[in-house]
Parts: structure tokens; sequence; C-alpha cells
């Protein structure tokens, strides 16, 4: 069997375990989520050895000590996976919900029900522990996943799926054997095949780097829903309450860099910048935070800040990861939100001020997924919203946008119960 | 200026157009719709000289007689366009409405709002109506508008959007010039350039024929939300109501068989065929419709029926748009959602039955866009679904699925109300 024969099957296997995941009741879905937690915790030793041939592979392929430690599966990154597919299965079913309902003049009632998608691929980079996460996601939701994981983590990942499997067949006899697979090859191709198939694939959800997205959606005939990159924004308007700007500074720059919502760029009210620069400058210079300014806000920055750079055009458009931080004083609201919707990703971002009408501008202005007001822009993330879990954070438009938890892991369908209507 | 070039500065005008339109009122959005309906009627001489133009050329080129009534603009074709832009003024605007709204532990309060997607690109046939059409739904939802007409009518739809775009900026001086453009160009790799924009270009909505919307799909960069055709089946059950089933039969296949809501293959009962199928040929050859039948359907069937042929595999996915229908029969509920499964095109399906749990079993288990128990699938329709207006059929299930109506031209957006929280 060639590489497209082979991914053919795989997404026609998909195709026929998403009709049947669609019919399981939730009941069924959360006996199966419970069986897998167990089996993954009682199998734990099957499931580090074959990490340790990923491990012992990646090392001899030179793998860096950072991305064997993303590869590493331990007992606690085990008793996380559980635990994870135990929260899943304590959500409420995201299928069935009746999103609308009205009955039409001539008795035709017409029910907006939300409905599995169907087929998922999900595309990641080498954390292992995503296979059991993404998975449980999609199938409570009623839906076939399709993994397509790190190459180094090929035997993790399948020795994981290969568990949840075993554990689901024997804990609901109607679970479908291919409601989980994980494409067996680390070929290339692999990926470009497997979304040509637009009959069988419903959705692609790539998660990982900017290239590995781009390549994705470059190749994919099927739709994706990705973020690219989270280019957050912090506006200090001129009248903010000082302490409460630099709390949520602090926060978003801070207290966990490396991640999508944290902040990249602070925007500064030009009224604001000789009284505020000064007062945050000493705050994110104890926080080691290295800036990278425009000349206005130089002007107004201690110099002897320890860490100072002049921005360049490229450090509006970064996205560090890192506690760096670029800044720059704009005049007033109008030019933040310009500024946030030529430079910014559509992720996350915030205004800090006391006057209404200036927040209801940016809030109404900013063509972002999330934006706050008085409030760091580290909320946007599943939990944090009470979605429970997500799969990931959307900046796209189509689909699903911000958070992605089971909710946005379904579509819907229109039922139309009448007593024998025709048209007219 | 390229094509490339040409292409780029199109879209970035509409993408700030777009961000205009986002900040317009409801009132002033209204108000441009009815000057642009009165513009039109007041340039109804105008247009017609224009669409003489296009004709003469049509013509020339040798355009069947089909496709040139398709093109032409009467006075009672304006007179249409006029009527769908006031009726799309008196619809609510649905940017804005608040979708779902929670207050989180900490005090942070999240509403997800609907807003405009920004820039969307609807790429259409011969009929130069549907520009005002489309880019009126656009535009009301808060979207700028890219039109890419058919070739034979550029100079029809130019006039059009020039005399709309003239008569918003009088009525509105707010109103941005490049909310509704024209590709300028009847270059075919403009399309591909267009949809290259991820930048700039939200979505893209196809509205013809199988081809063109394959092609639009294979290209596009950018998300795509169409319907490819509608294979639309209504499955007759053991216990269903037989003169009810008759009627919706007739109209399902007769009524207006050009459209995609139109049926076109019938399911049978396997119980059902030696009594149901006799009576309902009989109606079906009143109308003169062709039945395209597999071999236990014939066995059924008067042996002098006017116009009969035994199926074929194709003619199971075939879209005829025609008097004709294929007639199978099946060995139940569970057999025709099979079928419908794997022939349909996920438009609109409906059962006839008197027996709840089987009807319940098709509505749950058909993977289709609408799907209705004892009514006609010919409701599928903006209209008919009280949406007011349609732009088209999604049988996507990202984004839109079912008709699309204004709701379905918006995205949402998620803002956070705090009073200083950060992330713990």
């Amino acid at each position: 069997m060639n590489l497209a024969e082979q991914m053919n099957r795989l997404a026609r296997q998909a195709k026929a375990a998403s009709r049947a995941l669609a019919a399981l009741p939730a009941a069924d879905k959360n006996a199966v989520l419970l069986a897998m937690a167990n089996a993954l915790e009682a199998h734990k030793s099957r499931l580090m050895e074959a990490n340790a041939k990923d491990l012992a592979a990646g090392q001899k392929s030179g793998l860096s000590s950072a991305m064997l430690d993303r590869l590493k599966l331990d007992e606690k990154r085990i008793a996380a996976m559980a635990r994870g597919l135990r929260e899943v299965a304590a959500l409420p079913d995201p299928a069935g919900r009746v999103l609308a309902e009205r009955q039409r003049p001539n008795g035709l009632l017409l029910r907006k029900i939300a409905t599995p998608i169907g087929v998922i691929v999900i595309i990641f980079e080498s954390r292992p522990n995503v296979s059991a996460d993404a998975a449980s996601l999609c199938f409570k939701a009623g839906n076939a996943t399709i993994l397509r994981g790190g190459k180094e983590a090929l035997a993790s990942n399948q020795i994981i799926v290969e568990t949840m499997i075993a554990a689901a067949q024997q804990a609901c006899p109607r679970f479908p054997e291919h409601a989980i697979q994980v494409v067996p090859t680390i070929d290339r191709d692999a990926i470009r095949e497997l979304l040509a198939l637009t009959q069988y694939v419903d959705l692609c959800i790539p998660r990982g780097g900017e290239g590995l997205i781009r390549a994705v959606t470059e190749c994919s005939k099927v739709p994706v829903i990705k973020h690219y990159k989270g280019v957050c924004h912090v506006y200090v308007d001129e009248s903010a309450d000082f302490a409460m700007a630099e709390e949520i500074i602090v926060n978003a720059k801070v207290q966990r860099p490396g991640v999508c919502n944290a902040m990249e760029t602070l925007l500064v009210d030009r009224a604001l910048a000789p009284t505020f620069l000064p007062v945050i400058a000493r705050r994110l210079a104890d926080c080691q935070v290295e800036l990278r300014v425009d000349e206005a806000a130089r002007a107004q920055l201690p110099a002897d800040y320890p860490k100072l750079k002049v921005a360049t055009e490229a450090d509006w458009y970064a996205e560090y990861l890192d506690l760096i931080l670029a800044v720059r004083v704009v005049d007033g609201v109008g030019a933040a939100i310009e500024h946030i919707n030529q430079y910014g990703s559509g992720h996350s971002e915030a205004i800090i001020t006391q006057n209404q009408s200036r927040a209801d501008q940016f809030l109404a202005e900013v063509d972002s997924a999330t934006v706050y007001w008085n409030a760091s822009t580290r909320f946007t993330d599943g939990g944090e919203f009470g979605m429970g879990a997500e799969i990931g954070i959307s900046t796209d438009k189509i689909g699903a946008r911000g958070p992605m938890g089971l909710e946005e892991l379904t579509t819907y369908k229109w039922i139309g119960i009448g007593s024998g209507q025709i048209r007219k």
C-alpha cells in the first residue's frame, strides 16, 4: 500500500468511526474516558518503555535537551494525562445542545442543534501528552481524531493511543476502534495526502510553531483553524489607574512570558508617557525585562535602564515569548487601535483606562479574538474562560475564535419537524 | 501596476474599509441601503446601457440564449434589486448581538459578541443582480465586499456598484468608498492572487456550478464557505402516511426541479415498496418525471411507466436539476441513512414516517445541513427559515451550515471587562 492509499484508508476509517461516535450517548463517552484514564495509569511502565525508545533515538539524532524534556513521559506527566481525561469526562456533552428554535407560520418547527464536526486531524509537535489531551476533547464532542505528532514521538504517541483504544473497547462494546488513530508514518508527505481528502476530513487543527502552521495551511484543502502567534498588546490610556496598570503590565509580561497570551508590546498614551514610563520602568527593571523602545519612549526612560534597545519595525511584529517587551508611545486610543490592527496577530489585547467611552471604542474597534478592559491578557485560556479545557486558541474568524473548548469542537445542523408541509 | 499589485491594493483597501464599516451604526447602514435602492431605480437607463454593451459582446462571443437571458438587466430586474436592498435595510443588524455572557469567580465579565467578519470575496457567475444582493447582505453585517462576477458581466457589475457607492457616499459621509469593490479585470489569475492574501481577505464565498467552486477551493489560501451541490433525498419509511408522502415527494421533485433543495433520489423502505411504488409512480408519471431505478424498484413499477431507466452507480451521486429522479429500495431506516451519508452532498434530506423513534434516528444520524421529518426538502432557504434573505446555502461544517443569512455573515469576539484582574 503506498502512502496515498494508506492515508485514504486512515481517513475513510475515521469517517466511518465518526458516524458511530455521533450516535454514542454521553454516558458511554464518559465511561470510555474514565476507562482510558485508568488504563494510562495502569500501563505507565509500558508507556515509559516506549517513550524510552523515542528518547534514545532522539538523543542519537541530536535533539536539544529542551526538546528531549518535552518528549519525556514520566509518572507525573502520565498522571496529568489521566487527570485531563477525567476532567473531560466531567464536562457536559457539547453535542445535542439546542442553539436556536423557531416555529414558522406554516407550522414547521426548526431547531438548530449542535453536532459533532466529524473527522478532525490534529497536527502537533513533540509533546506526546497532546495525543491524550486533544483526542479526549475531540472524542467527547463526538469526533473521530487523526493524530500526527512529531516524528521523534511516534512510538510514544502510538502506545498512548493503543492503550486508550483497548480500554475504550473493553468499557464500551460500541466504541469504534478507529475513533482515534495515529498517522503510522513519519513521511512528511503524509500531511499533504491526508489534508487533500476533503470527502473524509472535516477540519485540521495544527498546534505548534508558526512554520508548522504556515506549512499546514499552505497545503491543506480542508478547513484549518489555527493561531499563528500571540503578539498581544496592553494600551495604557491617559486616564488609567497607575497602580492597576502596573500590576496588569507586570502580570501580562512576566508571570509566564513563554505563552501566547503574554504581552509583547506596551502602548502608552503620549499624554501619560512622562509620568508613567519612569514608574513602570522601575518595575520592569526589577523583573529583568529587556525593553525595545521607540524614540518618544526612550526620552522618558531612565538612561541607566539595564537592558534597553531602540525598536525597529520588526519589533512591532515580534512574538518574543521571553522577558523582552516592545514599548511605543502613541497619540491616544485611535492610534493604539491602529497600531494593534496593523501589527498585532488578532489574539488578545487590553486597554487600561477609567474612561468608559475610550474603553468602548477600544473594545469595539480592536479586531482581535479577545479584548480586555482593565484586565490582563493572560486570561485568554479555556480554563480561565470556564470552558474546562481547551484544544487551542484560534486567531481565525471562521469556525471558532479565541479559546476552543468542547463547544468549539462542534458544528450544527438544522432539524425541521413538520406534519406534511410542502413549499407553495 | 501588475496583477499581483492590483489585487493587493484592492484587498488592502477593502481591509481599511472594513475597519470603518465595523464602526458604522445600524441607522447609517440602513440609510445607505435605502439610498442605494433609490439610486439603482433612478439610474436604470444608465444601468441598462452598460448592460447592453455586455449583452452585445456576449452575443458576439456566442453566449447561449440562456446565458444571455441570465445576463440581462431590465426594469423588472432592477426593481427586484432595489426591493432586495430595501428588505435588507429592514432586517435587524446582526453585529453587536450578545451571544453569551458569564462572570468568572474573579469578577471578570466575559461577553461573546457577534462582529463583522471583515473582508469577504464573492465569486459568482453571470447574473449581475448578485452584485447588489450579495454586497448588500455583506455590508449590512459590517463587512467589506470584493465582487468577482462572470467576465461577460463586468460592465454591468461595475455600473451597479458605482451607482451604489455614489448614493452611499451622498447619504452617509462616513461611508468608506472601498466598502464594495469589483475586481476590475477578467484575468483568470486574479482569483488566485486575491485568495492568497490571507492578511487582508477573511472569507471567500463562491456561488455557481461545481466546477467554479472546486477551482476556487483548490487555489484558495483563505477560508471558503461553499456548497458543491444539492443531492437531496426523501426516505419513505414503512409507517409513512401515503398521502403525505405523495405530496411531499411531488413537491420536492416537481415544484422547482432546477434548484439545489429539490429532491434527486427517492429511497423507499423494502416493506413498503410493493404498495407504495405503484401509487407514487402514477403521480410522477403525470408530472413527466423520468425515473432511474434499481432492480427492486423496477420490479414494483408498472411496466408501461413512460420514462424508466435502470440506475447506475453514477445516478446515486447525480444532481439532475431536472425532472429526473433516482429511486432505490432500501432495508429500513439504517440503510437509508447509510445511503445518504455515502452518496449525498450534505444538503437537505427528509424522512416520511409516523414512527417517532425511526424519525429520531434519521434526524440524529443523517449528516446533512438540514434534515426534515414529514416536510419537503424545498424548505432549505433563507426566506423559508425566517432569515429574511440568504447569500447561499452552505454544505460545509466550519463557519456556517445550511442557509446563510445575515447572522451567518458575522463572526464573534470575546470582550473581558475587569477591574484590575491579573492571572494568579
